[in-house]
């Protein structure tokens, strides 16, 4: 195929008038599809039913530990769930508090906490005048969210196939003592599904912070979320790394079975430091008098450990892959060598990230819209929503069936060429 | 029996001398009893056990509005659970959030909010020099850890058997501008078992704050907590008295199951003005995508309606009044006349409040502890944990069996008996 950027004016013309015609008769068909948010499909739920039944009005509601999970107590979690969310993240259970039903809502009260109390006997950083968040971008809209409701100041970092550019953390967060965070998504990361190269986590873990209180958001959403078993991405443990680097405390690491077991009645926890725990529990107990241990149990009882675990997510494994080879083999056959769009092919997570021509990303996804397809708005993956090259745009294929996935990308691409067509009859 | 007061010295130390045998004997029996925390005792969480089978594999695992509740989404509850909370409150639905498991965490999240994001736009506290609550007390030492967590001073507010000091609390919160909230169990209040009068929710209604954004903390945790089918205290629906006393926005309730299926796996709700839940909704929406609404879905199938809730709650009647009668009978036969002791007589909720001589509740919960009797620290019932008088003691009925609760009692009565003894020969 020719770029269309090779295209001279009589043939863009022709072009459009034709991808015209076809969009029209997309909008026709009377689509109406979700990919706008990173959520299983109702037969990917289906999969874990099982975990309904082991706990009944029979079982046994004690942990091992002996207590008894129907009654108050236990500020941060039961020892097997400790047990089973630290071998999600690599490390060790007594590195782990296991809460609610969401990690998003671990990071907010981690955010929260620091505005009001600080952290770790820091000033609380609603005290100060300034307080700024590193954001490698494109990156995840809820985290962005986070910190511009606290009215942190974010600051963009490109991100790279092997993680955020180094250079500029280490720049910045060594100069800067506003700087008191950075948000990672370190393993297929959230939209483009790249994973940190050991490199990257060994220079986060040997950050020389300005700050203090300053603390790495480790957000190992899709730690466990491979679409192969013979090709997987692996994360070094930033735990140990930090603490191997003299920075034991500069880590929260989050995860949850949101994509496990089920999108909002899962299990979430974070990991870091004895000291950064401690501080935790100080605000947690005074929050709560602990969180559902009876999900804590079932969620045990259902996967047993580690290995249960897995097995699960290679079954999601084979339900996903598919919907992903889909989008991908659509983009590939439709787009390679137009000049019109580059993608990511993640070997996990999510989301595939689509990269239109500059200017280009609103107007398609306004175009998708028109026609009966959601996308996560453009901006999205940006701090404040504003993608300052209006490029990006995040493809979440879970939600769909392979077919309707195979019908949303033909939509895709078409107002892909049709935008970029448009886009370029401007130019000339 | 005479009054103590009554007794020369001589008496007394005879009587200290009997008090000293006894309770080497008490203490020999090696007891080993916790009524500190107001605890369901596993016989009564048996009693809910079968709503662990309402939902299994097979189940339907959609809302009636035909949601997933396996999947992210719906923010504020499901439709069925928000009807179900808003009849535990006995206000409308459509006033009604329902969220995670438990509504100390709403509490704890709402002064947090209102801490960095202010209240409906007002200046948020953490900007202002001093902020200040209203504390009835003998109150919930959970909620005065909460305000004084924020650094929020805490003003006491005597409490009468029909609430809280209205004379007082209306003086102080049309006056003093720095007054944000005052912290209200307005049913079977902790510890006293009191219900605020009629008059006293009128009141409370027609409160014309001098601050803006000075808002009711209405726990109303024994909505639905009657130890008594023909005997039960009613409570006004502050909602509706603050709506036609023309302050809708002035109050926030909060309620949940905790005590009514699992405590820690119930579901909590807050109900407030439409303008206060979309005050709510916008930091909820950040703080996470949704609360597990499985649990709020096994909840409505179980229970049904109001009508099913009673009729757990009549059963759970049963278990807790002989433990309740068995105190109140042990404390009548010893304690009376004596002049060394008050307590109430509830007729639901989860404590009886014990008011001892000026200067002896410490040491009362110590001698207790040292016989292998734990209760409420003392203090606990008042901000800061310091009881002006050092004399109430808050105590728990629930969590042992009524024959634990007769020794228990029996205990308590001779240390109780011990200290006053001493007290007074510390006088003479």
């Amino acid at each position: 195929m020719k770029a269309y950027q090779e295209l001279n004016r009589d043939e863009l013309l022709t072009l459009k008038s034709e991808l015209e015609n076809a969009y029209a008769d997309a909008k026709g068909k009377g689509l109406k599809l979700d990919m706008s948010r990173g959520k299983p499909a109702a037969s990917q739920l289906d999969m874990g039913m099982a975990i309904m039944d082991v706990l009944d009005s029979e079982s046994d509601m004690k942990t091992e530990n002996g207590v008894d999970v129907r009654n108050y107590g236990v500020l941060d979690g039961i020892p097997e769930a400790k047990r089973l969310m630290a071998d999600i993240m690599g490390v060790k259970p007594e590195n782990v508090i296991v809460c609610g039903n969401a990690s998003l809502t671990i990071m907010y009260d981690t955010i929260s906490r620091s505005m009001t109390h600080g952290v770790c006997g820091s000033t609380p950083w609603c005290k100060l005048d300034s307080v700024k968040f590193l954001c490698p971008a494109p990156g995840y809209d809820r985290h962005f969210a986070i910190t511009e409701h606290f009215g942190i100041e974010m600051i963009t970092v490109p991100m790279t196939p092997d993680g955020p550019d180094m250079d500029l953390v280490e720049k910045l967060v060594s100069t800067d003592t506003q700087i008191k965070g950075i948000w990672c998504v370190p393993k297929y990361s959230n939209p483009q599904g790249y994973t940190y190269s050991d490199e990257t986590v060994k220079r986060f873990a040997a950050l020389r912070p300005a700050a203090e209180d300053f603390r790495i958001f480790w957000d190992n959403a899709y730690a466990i979320h491979d679409l192969y078993e013979d090709k997987r991405d692996t994360l070094l443990d930033i735990l140990s790394a930090c603490e191997e680097a003299g920075n034991p405390d500069m880590v929260y690491e989050f995860c949850s079975t949101s994509k496990v077991s089920f999108a909002g009645a899962g299990i979430a926890a974070v990991a870091s430091s004895a000291k950064n725990l401690d501080a935790m529990r100080k605000s947690m107990t005074i929050q709560t008098i602990g969180y559902d241990k009876i999900n804590q149990l079932r969620h045990v009882r259902y996967y047993k450990n580690i290995e249960g675990i897995k097995a699960h997510m290679n079954k999601h494994a084979e339900l996903l892959r598919p919907k992903f080879e889909t989008v991908l083999s659509v983009l590939d056959r439709e787009l390679t060598g137009l000049g019109i769009g580059e993608w990511t092919k993640p070997l996990g997570g999510y989301f595939i990230s689509f990269d239109a021509m500059e200017g280009c990303a609103k107007a398609i996804v306004a175009k998708c819209k028109e026609a009966g397809m959601v996308l996560t708005n453009a901006g999205a993956t940006f701090p404040y929503g504003k993608d300052p090259k209006d490029s990006n745009i995040r493809i979440a294929p879970s939600f769909p069936t392979p077919e309707e996935m195979a019908l949303a990308t033909d939509l895709f691409v078409l107002c892909v060429k049709l935008v970029s067509v448009e886009k370029l009859l401007e130019r000339n």
